[in-house]
């Protein structure tokens, strides 16, 4: 039989410590930890080699035998806690979810420590994005795309922002992912002789005439301004998904995902 | 001079029937009407030529005299009414728009009158898709796709749930859209020599092995529970996007995206 440790009271010091992690950026930064919630998002930090601080479970919700057995040796056993239902009500977003929440170490993301898997990688590059939901929305379709690497060039939240971790159903964990500005991104891809592609609405060039078969990088910008110039003025070929309709743009996760999934296809998928 | 009429109470019949209107979809159900916020929106709802019932503004946000002209001969001069401030502020949701609510007759969306435009059209089929946004965003890419028709089988919502509206940024007024329950739909497909290709996380033909280039519906379901068994079943083949990361499912807005663009390269895009 395993044991552990209970809590129940909102005022323990580290329950205050989670609600705050959860809401404050600058206190993930300060102490290098974020808080994930639910087991899909475990199970993937665990695959993507996170170290994990704190696990805190609801017994009622989920079976304590089989979180320890699934925790060996990755967790000790005095840092798995139990936490009542309210506990668990308060820290929870998703009520739903399977009574699990952990505290697990930041990556740091350095973009010149960002190593490229393969040597004829494709690469998606999110300018600035705006809403966390975006950024999720993105490493999910980069997850399943299996691209080498994603670069967030001047992020405005950092990649442990809840809803990011949420919207991406995890896949904040299994990409890999460098975080830099737009200048030591664009000199990053040329000192590895990627060629980007800039998806710019001023384009003249269909997305599906490139050729993406080389070392490739797809670049999108935000829907309210689009891409910087130094973008464009980087780019290899400045690329556009023609739209036949009444509107003049579409959501930068949609397009995204358009233009990665031409490349895949160029590419062949296995 | 162009002279409105002026509301400047919450009290008031009309702006407690659009709050309403608003929040209640059995609402506009029984009246037929609903609401819709944004200069855009209602441009794109006067070019999808639906029949506004009153137009509201609130003057410091918006030059009374442009939008008399705008709507002139659509709305009777004495159904455009100026509103206060804090009306507009109780109202609006994006509270940064352009100080604008019209009231607009909702259309029957019949699939037993839905006109299909083209002799070899290229169809969106949404399976009952659980949340507004989704529905949004897929209406957002189907007009980007030049979609000929996009059709809603058992809708867990009305078409004028302010989250479509927003979420599709006026597209639910530039589509060509039916509702239906499956059988019918199914039905109406057939009659008309449209095929079924049904994505589904089971099939084994890669959607870029299939030819969309005849009349073909590309019909997605739900995250969650995928598409019902009567669509696979009346399905001319199933197709999958093949995944190649640890996640084993794509936002659905994000999938049906990759798949109608695959079918307009294949086509051409004009």
């Amino acid at each position: 039989m395993y044991e552990s440790k209970q809590i129940s009271s909102l005022q323990n010091p580290l329950i205050k410590k989670i609600s705050v992690l959860q809401d404050k950026s600058r206190e993930r930064k300060k102490s290098g930890l974020f808080v994930l919630e639910g087991l899909r998002e475990l199970q993937l930090a665990i695959k993507g080699n996170y170290t994990l601080d704190t696990v805190l479970y609801q017994g009622d919700l989920i079976s304590k035998d089989v979180l320890f057995q699934m925790l060996d040796a990755l967790v000790p056993q005095s840092n798995i806690v139990g936490i009542s239902k309210e506990i668990y009500a308060k820290l929870a977003y998703r009520k739903t979810t399977e009574g699990l929440l952990a505290l697990a170490h930041c990556k740091p993301h350095a973009l010149n420590e960002l190593v490229i898997p393969s040597k004829n990688p494709l690469i998606l590059i999110a300018e600035a994005p705006e809403k966390p939901g975006n950024i999720g929305a993105l490493l999910r379709t980069a997850d399943a795309a299996g691209l080498d690497a994603v670069i967030i060039a001047n992020p405005k939240s950092d990649m442990y922002n809840p809803n990011i971790i949420r919207s991406s159903v995890g896949c904040v964990f299994t990409n890999n992912i460098a975080v830099g500005n737009t200048f030591e991104t664009i000199s990053y891809l040329k000192e590895n002789n990627v060629a980007c592609y800039c998806a710019a609405l001023t384009a003249l060039k269909n997305y599906t005439e490139v050729d993406f078969k080389t070392p490739s990088a797809i670049v999108v910008g935000t829907e309210a301004t689009g891409l910087s110039q130094e973008w464009l003025d980087a780019s290899e070929q400045n690329i556009i998904i023609p739209m036949m309709g009444e509107i003049d743009s579409m959501n930068v996760s949609v397009s995204a995902a358009i233009l990665i999934f031409e490349a895949r296809r160029q590419r062949g998928f296995f």
